[in-house]
């Protein structure tokens, strides 16, 4: 997508180096970190430089290219073995990222010219997920009439992919048409994915935005009359429940209420088809530090972290939430629009 | 109420001077603000060193019993209402306010002694602002079971009144008859009432709390099994709709979603039997760098303003909301609890 009027994707592959959007900056600074191993390609992963599951996913691929670029003459076995171990292990949660080193690892081992083979690999992983998006864009772009008024939350957007996004892919792809339309962008405490990196996203991409508050969600919705939500996932149980970034189930209730459709946009490899429903779905409590302090950019000092409120106030900090599939009015995936009384079958013929 | 073990109200009169807790410095340092005359008194109320309707009313009244303290001999009557205007224009919407300062200007000027007269006046709303609260705590404590979890938003405690707070009220009424309970506090973004202010309330009362980023109100009330949401009021119409800070509509839906009681707790005065409903209420979209900017307290430069978000980015805020009254399920006044049904015919007999 666009910076400044020229084209990037979120992580990609020159020679053997691997190029990175340092996502720790955004929105206040855009500077691409450059990775010559697979060791540093970890690292970044690690510290979060790139983040967003598919967006990992190719970042993983690459590293796994790296790692059988700098392997040893002749004990090169051992050395390959380590290698996808640490780059594995830099995430622990990533469905994307395990998928992705193993297919490199796999390609590079069954043929002849293993460089090659996992260079080639890893840069099919990252086409195949910029195409994956776009056909989830053309999908849920079709929803998109002229004068949409669309809600998101959290960032969902190229910047969690290689490009384009899941539930951005049909903004993009509706203002690529030709029509009109007005972006609300939750500020999505307490990491504010919304407001650093969605609205970041929609301003590069000149697409007319508001943030706001969490809270305002519905009040806006009614007043302001949006005409659809659409959020990305971080899994999909084969029941259809949604898990996503905690403040989803509270968008969802609330459209639900209003009669406002509410999609989720997720490519099929976020289907989990062995998990039955979300409450098999654990959800991770993250420490309180994130919605009890905060990095501000002033003018004498720079960035600056501080306390907002008293470090010994008590809170629950819960990172995701589940959407029973009841709230969803449907699925927008690279194959197609899947309606919630299909979505069972659907995930049992696709899911990974 | 307490703070380290002392009783406080939120505002008070000793003698001449007015006292007044500095919530513009919570939660991070407690300091009371002496105001010797009424012109010191209403700059405290235009700074809001004290917000909160009822709160600004009492210390509207101590302003106005300062003023006929201060009145010059002979040329007393222009002096007094350049000075009830003066107090009156501290705060543009404070119902409150107006009806605090015109009765203790009534009561003065029908007495010979109109200072002794003023004063004891003030002291009388303070008061009755204290016995009004606690009234609705007991009303409302009673729907408290032992054990009870309950979800409140914004700042409707004690701060925001002379005593006790409305939706806080039955919190600590309940408490104080012995019931265990735990409160859920939302953190009320963009001016995070909730968190600085609802927060240190209850750590000084030793009441049970967790934080919550506001987003997770509609997963916690699933997850944790909130028993009852209570919030108060800015202004009730007189069909049952709710102006209140904003995130309380998007609360009440999630509550209705859910089948968890949704309570609106608020003295009469707070009823506007002229406003016909909610569509009738004004709502006030406040600055955008309420949003994007952020205080902290550092170690290294103490406290810090700067951006979170850049300057640029648009955003809307909604400053209030309002819920429509068939997501309430009962009003707790000072009078006893009304049910919506009834809700018409009490504003209309009652209302201010």
């Amino acid at each position: 997508m666009n910076y400044k009027g020229r084209h990037y994707r979120t992580v990609w592959l020159e020679g053997e180096t691997v190029h990175l959007i340092d996502q720790n900056l955004l929105p206040f600074e855009f500077r691409i970190r450059e990775s010559k191993d697979f060791v540093t390609t970890c690292e970044a992963i690690k510290r979060m430089t790139v983040r967003g599951a598919p967006a990992i996913g190719a970042a993983g691929a690459f590293a796994m290219a790296q790692a059988f670029n700098e392997m040893p003459q002749g004990g090169g076995e051992e050395f390959l073995k380590q290698a996808k171990e640490k780059i594995e292990q830099t995430r622990p949660t990533g469905q994307n990222l395990f998928a992705a080193v193993r297919r490199v690892f796999a390609a590079a081992t069954a043929s002849d010219s293993p460089r090659t083979a996992a260079c080639r690999e890893a840069l099919r992983i990252a086409d195949e997920d910029v195409l994956c998006c776009r056909k989830i864009g053309e999908f849920g772009g079709a929803l998109i009439k002229d004068g949409a008024r669309i809600m998101t939350h959290c960032n969902a957007g190229w910047l969690a992919c290689v490009d384009y996004g899941t539930a951005l892919a049909p903004v993009y792809i509706a203002r690529e048409s030709g029509k009109k339309l007005f972006v609300y962008v939750s500020e999505t405490r307490p990491r504010s994915q919304g407001a650093k990196l969605t609205a970041w996203e929609l301003k590069n991409e000149n697409v007319p935005f508001s943030l706001f508050a969490d809270g305002a969600g519905a009040y806006l919705m009614k007043k302001e009359k949006v005409d659809l939500v659409i959020v990305g996932a971080d899994r999909i149980a084969r029941n259809g429940d949604v898990a996503n970034k905690i403040g989803t189930f509270e968008k969802a209730i609330a459209a639900k209420g209003l009669g406002i459709p509410f999609f989720v946009a997720a490519p099929t490899s976020t289907i989990d088809a062995a998990c039955a429903s979300g409450d098999a779905i654990p959800i991770e409590y993250r420490d309180k530090s994130e919605l009890l302090s905060q990095t501000v950019l002033t003018e004498e000092h720079g960035l600056v972290t501080g306390q907002i409120y008293p470090e010994d106030f008590p809170a629950v900090n819960p990172g995701f939430d589940v959407t029973p599939a009841l709230y969803i009015t449907g699925y927008i995936t690279e194959r197609g629009i899947i309606a919630p009384k299909d979505f069972q079958g659907f995930a049992q013929g696709s899911g990974g």
